[in-house]
């Protein structure tokens, strides 16, 4: 094994944009960050990316769109290239998730468990002429996981401490928590929904992407009705580990609350806000407090930036668990995951094994990833 | 670079079931077919696959074929380790084509050019544990190329002399030609249509899915005057690379035919049987004999069995070039294809350029195909 300079692409479930990292990773996994670009994908790509969730889907539109979206990965790739002026030796790719499905159906004695990732490596590859990792969840998935989540694996490498028992909470479209304690396994699951849900409801109601630092969940109040329907979804009594998205926590279940209400915008707003605390709480209660105490919980992703959520936490956790960022470990929260994949890639390329079986419920160790040889 | 011993798996067209088979390769590429099975898919998956090509598809609906197809892969390969007794150290699997367009469409300045193969190899590795190599056309469309034929690179390994100008002619859907000579690059082109106009009239005609042995066709006499028309088709003078299929000769141009003529089915058969032979030869007689003589015609594909039409190649070659068939050479005709995905695998395996230029029109050499790692 060689020190490598990666570079790692995430596309998150926000579908803004791409985020693009170059990593400095040693033989013994150790990270340094060296740069990130953000990349946003242009207007009429956006809605072409909004195109791929419709039910139904052309062949022709779908397998263009795969093309097409490696093309923009690869741009950003290429721009990381020039801002650094440092050629990565490997590039790690998620790509943009199409369709996650982690089910119980069979056919035929076959289970049919799957999970699609676009944005096509080969395309990368070529356009970079850099090797290239990528569509890590499918190893898993195969190996009786839920293809997710596959950032712990990371986390456990960014945050691990033997001394003081950790969560890291990522605030994307889901709410992922992983588990980092002497006294259990490394473990993670998806609590619930996180920004999903509002950034839904800002969309339909205000036009907005997301509540800015959570300044219209601020300006209203919790509904309890809605809020303690909200907290019998059943996801939430499921025991991990497990996995959601798009699928439960999409335009439907959001379109279902919002005709149940007749509330005002901000109210329902604060209270969906409310629910993701509530519901990451919950986590803790049923799943992970049994396990481990937890002395710090390291908010992150796109909630981390909402000031009335990050409220919320601490209302709930501290002084027990206290609230802490990824920055003050060093480790940029904005481009935590690309750097994950990155670091994913790198372990692939050697045939490290890096799945978390805890997290994913994979019977074994995998090396996940498809490689795409260059140079 | 070792001797290894490797699975190839192959899906045609029809669509029916997957060729697997067993060879040993050298480091100087040279093969050797150790043994090989065909496995046929349930009445109720064929019925399955066949909805993958409707217009419009479900996410999930594809997403598990993937996942499905993979399984039926990886099936396969375990019932040819249980007949053989030897594991194979690699897998190199081409997939199922969901979809397939070199196109001269853009979006935003970047190509819309795009593939698919569907049989997700990350199952086939999992369920095998052994690496696999998989989804081989993309890389070479990355490069400008139409991410098809493939074939040619292992016609070359398997049929090259270079005191031997030869052309391997694969009677498929579509008559493609590869043309091995020291006298030009390594070429290939789809020449014309083949078994797909036949098998489509014998289906309209009899009920019945292809011509046994040529009988119908050798019951009917050619009709001249269709005949001429037919070669009047402008795919004929369009000018190598070119591939064509079922978007140029399938149903619509069957349909127009027969509403052009009166004639006795046994007289259409024979007519469109001749006009795969005439259709050949024209394409020798404009774009390969002007670079290079062709001392052997090498014949395969489903059509090497239809005696009748074998017969008409011969009166129309024969002696300049004489037809021979793969078997001479000691290679399956039934299991060139899958073959040749073994032979894809170890040489991307081992970073060996295995796209032919000439055949695909792929700017450069290029790597093919996806490694995942096993073992």
């Amino acid at each position: 094994m060689e020190k490598m300079c990666v570079a790692g692409l995430m596309s998150g479930t926000s579908l803004d944009g791409i985020d693009a990292v170059l990593v400095e990773i040693e033989p013994d996994l150790s990270c340094r960050f060296l740069d990130g670009i953000s990349f946003d994908y242009s207007d009429e790509m956006k809605k072409r990316i909004e195109e791929l969730f419709k039910p139904m889907i052309s062949p022709k539109f779908l397998c263009e769109m795969n093309f097409l979206i490696g093309e923009y990965f690869a741009k950003a790739v290429n721009l990381l290239i020039k801002k650094t002026g440092v050629k990565p030796d490997l590039i790690g790719s998620h790509g943009v998730t199409f369709y996650h499905n982690p089910t119980e159906e069979k056919f035929d004695n076959f289970p049919l468990n799957s999970t699609m990732q676009i944005g096509e490596g080969a395309v990368i590859a070529e356009r970079t002429g850099i090797t290239t990792v990528h569509d890590f969840r499918p190893a898993d998935m195969a190996a009786g996981g839920q293809g997710a989540p596959l950032v712990p694996f990371a986390d456990k490498i960014f945050f691990y401490d033997e001394n003081i028992p950790r969560v890291i909470l990522n605030l994307g479209g889901i709410a992922n928590v992983t588990i980092l304690s002497k006294a259990c396994e490394t473990f993670a699951f998806d609590a619930g929904p996180a920004n999903m849900l509002i950034d839904g409801a800002m969309k339909k109601f205000f036009n907005l992407p997301f509540d800015k630092d959570g300044k219209i969940a601020r300006s209203g109040k919790t509904n309890q009705e809605l809020l303690n329907r909200l907290m019998q979804t059943q996801y939430l009594n499921i025991m991990p580990p497990k996995s959601t998205g798009r699928e439960l926590f999409g335009e439907n279940f959001l379109n279902e609350i919002l005709k149940s209400t007749d509330d005002t915008k901000e109210n329902i707003i604060a209270t969906l806000t409310e629910f993701t605390v509530k519901s990451v709480r919950d986590a803790f209660n049923k799943f992970i407090y049994p396990k481990t105490k937890v002395k710090e919980l390291i908010i992150g992703g796109g909630g981390a930036y909402n000031i009335y959520m990050k409220e919320l936490f601490g209302r709930e956790f501290e002084p027990t668990t206290i609230i802490k960022t990824h920055e003050d470990f060093g480790i940029s929260n904005k481009y935590k995951e690309a750097m994950a994949f990155a670091l994913l890639a790198y372990t692939s390329y050697y045939k490290i094994p890096n799945n978390i079986k805890t997290a994913t419920g994979a019977v074994k160790d995998i090396v996940l990833g498809k490689i795409i040889m260059k140079g």
